[in-house]
């Protein structure tokens, strides 16, 4: 079977299973949830019976269709692969919002081959709004129709719109001061979007985000819609952004060499 | 004609006219706009030709129909009610939202009778989510029917869910830190709704919002649909909500004697 096959079999798969876990997340969003927290004193990080029934649904599909295929996912233990292609899955991203009813949260699906994310989907169930990509591109699924995704060309600081999830509780006290100078530099700044922050990048009405602490499964669906719409997304030091952390993107990718200078100062101190 | 039939035909056309500015922002918000700044320098004030045509609309609709009424907005001077009457808008209300491709912006449309706001209407055309308040009741109204708006019954800080539209941008150093202790205090604080997160507390999903710099049409619709609910809004001394500034909305009112004490010894330093 060829790669290309490989690809689009998988991303029938992922496009099906976004619709088919709808049914499991937005009873739950309407209805409202309780919430869980799932660690120990500290960062409150909250879990809802709708986040671990979607993921359960997810693998449960990826397993029938492709047993070999790995899978990891926020709430359950990895699953390996016996092949080259691994699944990685945040069930619901933007579980704080998902519970005070705010309808950007969003399941984030993706697929790597030998590691590296080559299909992602950013799915809104509550706003009928999808992100793809796959094949070097990226598009936008609404009730409005489908369009491909280009970013802003906005290749100045002092012009770009800038999105964080919460710039308070994200950040050690040295990553906040680089990102406080950064946002008095930008036009103006978006807080509390989760990946929806980075889908808008990929419209081209967001220009960069700055946060940390995430994890590889609320990145690595990203990846395939940034890149896809001719953004950038890497760590604060211009690596890889698939293993998390402290995560930077910009719809035009000269941006970055802009703000590594800051984020890498916050690093060191 | 009796005060209650008064308030009922303002109602019909307030939300008749939040009906047909629909035609006039939707269009803008997809294509995407372009915004001025409104201020010279310092905290940046955008506004787009959506928020005039908007405005515009509203106010030739309203003169109209109750040609005695006074109409106040954010983008045209006052027109002074010959009457007891007037009428508040915020053509759009999170124009920065609007700019960057976020649903969560509204319109904002109240009457009051002697300045006492007695109809209040969030509509979030976006979101096809529209939350109303008058006659001492508040009710939503989305694509999945109308549901009566009551807060939830949240009596402990450490249990509330806080909102904040931008707490990096809107406080000053005093209110910031009176801010912060509140949000190391909660349960998990949710940023960037602008009025959606007053009208998620009237839904009972967030229990208090903290904010400061507001106008009064950034606050009056609010009033009719948080009190209608069974919450409460105040500035942060506990006095009228009406006039803008510094504002705390509660889903339960006895959350707001908990956090009053930090609030006003921020406003002291």
């Amino acid at each position: 079977m060829s790669f290309k096959t490989q690809i689009d079999k998988r991303l029938a798969l992922a496009i099906s299973i976004a619709d088919s876990a709808h049914e499991i997340s937005l009873p739950a969003f309407h209805q409202g949830v309780v919430s869980k927290n799932k660690e120990n004193g500290g960062f409150y990080d909250p879990v809802t019976k709708a986040d671990t029934d979607t993921e359960l649904h997810l693998r449960k599909r990826i397993s029938a269709a492709f047993p070999d295929d790995g899978i990891s996912g926020e709430e359950f233990p990895d699953k390996p692969c016996e092949n080259e292609w691994s699944w990685c899955l945040d069930p619901i991203d933007g579980t704080r919002a998902f519970v005070a009813g705010v309808p950007v949260w969003s399941t984030l699906i993706s697929a790597c081959y030998n590691e590296k994310p080559v299909i992602g989907i950013i799915d809104h169930p509550a706003l009928n709004d999808r992100f793809i990509g796959a094949h070097g591109k990226a598009w936008r699924i609404t009730a409005r129709g489908e369009t491909r995704l280009k970013t802003n060309k906005c290749a100045r600081l002092n012009d770009a719109v800038l999105s964080c999830t919460e710039p308070l509780a994200m950040f050690s006290s040295g990553q906040r001061g680089a990102y406080e100078m950064i946002r008095r530099t930008v036009r103006f700044s978006r807080l509390g979007l989760d990946a929806y922050g980075y889908a808008l990048t990929a419209a081209g009405r967001i220009d960069l985000v700055i946060e940390a602490r995430l994890n590889p499964f609320d990145v690595m669906a990203l990846i395939p819609i940034i890149e896809g719409a001719g953004g950038a997304i890497t760590d604060w030091h211009g690596g890889p952004a698939s293993k998390g952390g402290a995560i930077v993107c910009g719809g035009d990718p000269n941006l970055l060499p802009q703000v590594y200078p800051y984020l890498q100062r916050a690093l060191d101190i």
